[in-house]
């Protein structure tokens, strides 16, 4: 059965990879997902209104609004551009018209500011589909998702019969920095879900492997930290500047000492930092980017706090303004074990998986965990499962999913998982 | 003439260099001076009325009330310690009768926190006079200076019928530190004076050499900080627990990099830090000191700015208390050419002096600097100059002063700069 | 029966809370158990055998030399403190003659630098057996541990003729701050040991509560960190000098920013920093108290080698040098589950101990750890207790423990594991 | 007779400022130099012996490569491009063939990276010759120097027949970042030299004023600072990584913090900072750009061994490796009376001067001080002088000259030193 829907999911997943586009400007997979959608008979929600407005992070309307110009220029027609409002992903709506369950799945749809590898061998350069935008690439596999999802509306719609209830199939953007889903999870589009599943590629899992993910998955928030200090000549009047540069600095090292918690784990980082304009001038600018995590959202919450007052606090220290904005979060991970079981059951009736593994401390973090905590918190069941690929790592130029054997899996999963929900 | 007074000079400084005090507890050491100055006729001005309340720095009510007890014991009769109302140092005036200018000298009296040699061929060891309190000691030569004032004074009282005008010797209290002369410059003291004349010994002299110290002695500002946070056992719940001694370690080393300036030379210093109660416990208490140096009032300021501005956002930046307390200041050191003319003629009339050196950029702190510099800018004539000893370097333990040679030099220099000033 | 002890018992620990005595200084303490132990007919074993010599941790000659010489005031027989080479702590073995197992119990008898509180209704103050010595104060209970142990051995002597195989009570030194432990364990007293039990009172239980410590307690390594630079002064000639200040300012923050690991839970804490000798000399000399923790011994491992590496960088750095010493060290709480079967079993057959608990993540850290896993890595079994006391907090100059309650829980404990293990 | 020659210099100076090329890479610049100086007459020295090989600094031979390519475009020929060897520069050489001194000056003839204003009012705009390669700009004026120099080729090519000895137009690379003029102060061709003059328009002259260089500017050493680590996930492994962003955090910090020094005044600026690949990465690349300077040769020495004894320290101290480049050296200004002496008089008769300053502490540094410094050495005579312009402050994108009345000044000080030196 699954076969009638392989060589599509593969064929749409090629197609994707090719044209990888960053969160919130994901206009022309956008327009790709709601022309299928919209061919397959399913209800189109879009635009603003899938967002809780001020909850959106990380999102900036120069980048969004030229990104919108570039699909245009990529065939998006302009009245596809209107309906958005500017703003990415959709939710497939399916109404059976019969009584039963509100099962919701979701499909993150962003890529990544990663060079794809020019190595004749890679994967996609192999298959003539490497991405066709340079410095840009899906590395992490969410091409393959986005495939998935669709095949998983394609099977809806030839099984529409056979079902019960209505089936939301979200398609997220701004997955990477966890940044889409916590404004959608309070947009009102779960309010009356009672089974939400999410899942991953690759991860722990490899071909043959389904995982199943109890909890773990760090809390976190991804925070940009801008200092503005004031120029001068280095040399000649040094007392006269007020350093943007080494306020960032203080402030990363201090960042680094927030103390450990008896709360849970934690994590901070400090990955970037652009201070400067030259040599011999006292620094006028700097942008640091951190996160931290926590393994419970108290501990996670603790980091928060000293990142905003240490921040604030340095900022007074060197005399240079500070400007927090938090651009991503994510919570911990819940599931129940209704939603396990289930998905459990589902796994080992396939037949290409030879293990089903249980994850009790899932690493990392994963912005679905917003849309899994609010159905969970409302009473409904969820989870979120992991479906292998023989890749070398995540958030490489090299990362590949052999697409023929794995995407036929997370498509399985979530097929089964319907026929376990919404089969009448 | 000299040789009348030598005797009595050596005998007193000896005396004082058994009995060292530390700024503001001098009070054996006033009730020695002030026995002798009314002893020779002077009238004393002294307790609170000599110092500005709202400047007064660097001082401990609780080490000056043990002072007190301690002086009781050896000897200082009660109701002299209530006419000090707990204030040491005292203004000996001596009022010709006749019109005459006024002119101040300034001594200084209080000894440091150095344990003395007990090398046998130290000066006071092998003379039988060495520090009688241990820990502390005159390592810095003001028994000398104060011995130097009571010559002076025992000259003037004898020279009386051939003086005009008035004379106001000034027995400072706590110099080390920089704390006594900025209150007493603004008691009113020094209103009606004329000529103010000042000194220390050794520093860039030998025996056989007087220095005029034209300008220099960078302006300073001493600054005790204390952080306050919150303890917690460092291992079970080290997030509860507020760090003064990350707090106070930061500061530390953000002061060392505060910029230099172009208004002048500066120096930072954090010479000491005491913080924590123990290994596994989150350190509630820190406290520093540390100092601020300028070769400009300006750029001494600017220096003095950034501590505390500093030390408050790094408070904040720990979420901990910050407490600065100004402890001591001086200032640059102005002088008048026609007082540095005086002083020169004088230092060249003295037999014992072979060379008059000039100094336009006198190292280190000092301030008697706060009283010159009012009685410049009141419209007077004011300097400082140094006579030599042969020491092995100040504030150390073995520092010594050959008082036998050196103080009759300190003696004629004042008493000369009377002939000039204050003769009939 | 118990009753029989606890008068004894509780009479022995007050006499003890009158004679604190730091680790490694417990002359008075090793002198009273030894007298006892021989008395009751066990053989002793003490002196530098009991520890092997180069795992010997924050031990100070001065410090010991001294206490030795204040235990001979105290009545401590010069002949007994020959014994000692120097070495507090004693095992005290008790050979039943017949074949058994050989069972450890470990008991320690050091006191901490707490002034205990002289609060009226505080314990000791009340029972008239308040700390004798200033400063000092058992406020953590191993004056009961010692107690108990004691009474323990009283018990054995008596039962002797129903017992098997060899019991060695194990009084050591210098368990605060993690000491003691590490050397006992590697000096052969336990090759041959098949049982071993530690216990502490207190911590998460109170009267009426025993409870059984799976695993947890965090490995730590205690280090004291010493920066030497040069003086010079700060006005003068600052760049002459080399800040020891500076240095162990920014080896403090650095350490504070030690990488979280994924290997287990860590801890850093640099609770006490002394550095410089005045406000306006470049700091020659800074001490610095840090230690580390590890939810596992490579999370342990791996922040012990960053403090190292990071205070050398550091001494680099400011041209200062860095000398290491670790001071203490503990593992983490291993147990074996027919020991804690075993336990379990003991304590519910206690009529006061109304609730057995079990805990799997013990807090803090306790060097018992490295005598628990010797015996367990060897193929014993072997495990740590608590049982409860009233306290208001270990480590506070109110710390109490209700003596006559809970020291027979303490008693039952360990006499009831004899009686399953070494009863004929 | 100045007039014959402003046309021409003002008409250079707008070619050349519509062409700025920075350090090292100025081969339109130099091409334009050579092809005048050769049809004047001159013999041109060019290439890599200009350059004392290992002390040339701050150069990048990928960037070198590109702009000679670049030129090729812009219609430098092959020929020449081979004939520089890679290295911009020249010296046009005049030999009168009489007996008579050797004077040499300074032009020279780099941009900056800075982007000119596009204000219609200013004067490039206006006069439509502005900067026609974007984000680059002759904002301090070196276009002026180089125009000026060749007017004094013409001059002497003009009047050689009234002239003796033989003189040197040093057209020099890389003075921005003070890094061409040490290798060619080392390189030979001033060991022949006499008289040496450099100078510089605008600073602290506006037009109609002529300032002569006493002594000041500040030796510098410019440094870039590299420290690579190892990227990590900060989320899954933050252990495994080395940070090189924290270690050039750090490493900003401490070096803000290196003491005062009593051998001079000083700075230090870290101006720039770039570090790390991603927020959640630990950075594996950073890259500091950092310079000291001091009012002493001393002084600058003290600075630049505590930069790369620092950054060497806390490599180690963060585990990361650390490579450090000094890419630019300048020296402090010495003069010699006698060429003070005569560029006064010189300015004197100049109608158009009204004011002659004396500047006893220029700020700023300047890499002329090199060859000023090497040519007193050895027993010349040599000074800078400053002429006017009214400029809003160099370095900024609206900075402006005048040429038509300042450039005349620059013209008649070098013309007008010729005539008290080389003239028959």
């Amino acid at each position: 059965m699954t076969e009638n829907y392989t060589q599509e999911m593969v064929s749409d997943r090629r197609r994707l990879h090719q044209r990888p586009e960053e969160g919130w400007t994901e206009f022309e997979t956008t327009f790709f997902i709601v022309k299928r959608l919209e061919k397959l008979g399913f209800t189109i929600l879009m635009g603003r209104r899938l967002f809780k407005e001020e909850l959106i992070m990380g999102r900036d309307e120069h980048i969004v609004e030229a990104a919108m110009k570039r699909a245009a220029e990529h065939g998006v027609s302009d009245n596809f551009l209107k309906r958005t409002e500017g703003f990415t992903g959709c939710v497939g709506l399916w109404d059976t018209g019969r009584a039963g369950p509100v099962t919701a799945f979701r499909f993150d749809i962003d890529a990544l500011p990663i060079q794809e590898t020019d190595a004749p061998e890679h994967e996609a350069n192999a298959g003539c589909f490497a991405s066709e935008r340079p410095g840009l690439m899906h590395a992490c596999g969410h091409d393959g998702h986005t495939a998935v999802g669709l095949a998983v509306a394609h099977w809806i719609a030839d099984h529409a019969a056979k079902l019960k209830g209505r089936i939301k199939l979200i398609f997220q953007p701004a997955e990477e920095g966890t940044r889409g889903a916590l404004p959608m999870s309070e947009s009102g589009i779960l309010d009356d879900v009672n089974y939400m599943v999410g899942s991953h590629i690759g991860n722990a899992c490899h071909l043959g492997e389904v995982g199943l993910c109890i909890s773990g998955s760090m809390a976190t928030t991804k925070i940009d930290v801008r200092f503005t200090g004031l120029s001068a000549h280095a040399g000649l009047a040094p007392e006269k500047g007020r350093s943007a540069l080494f306020a960032a600095c203080n402030a990363a090292t201090t960042l680094a000492g927030i103390a450990r918690t008896s709360q849970g784990e934690t994590r901070v980082s400090v990955g970037k930092l652009i201070a400067g304009e030259g040599r011999n001038v006292v620094a006028a600018h700097a942008l640091m980017q951190a996160e931290v995590r926590g393994s419970t959202e108290e501990a996670n919450q603790f980091m928060t706090e000293e990142v905003l007052r240490i921040t604030q606090g340095i900022g007074q220290t060197y005399n240079v303004a500070c400007d927090c904005q938090i651009v991503g979060r994510a919570t911990t991970l819940m599931s129940t074990p209704k939603a396990i079981a289930l998905l459990d059951e589902v796994a080992r009736g396939i037949g290409s998986v030879k293990t089903v593994k249980r994850f009790d401390n899932v690493g990392g973090s994963e912005d679905c965990t917003w849309l899994i905590r609010k159905v969970i918190l409302q009473g409904g069941e969820a989870a979120m499962f992991i479906f292998g690929c023989n890749h070398h790592g995540h958030h490489r130029g090299d990362f590949c999913i052999q697409d023929t054997q794995s995407l036929p899996v997370g498509f399985e999963m979530f097929t089964g998982f319907l026929i376990k929900t919404n089969a009448c």
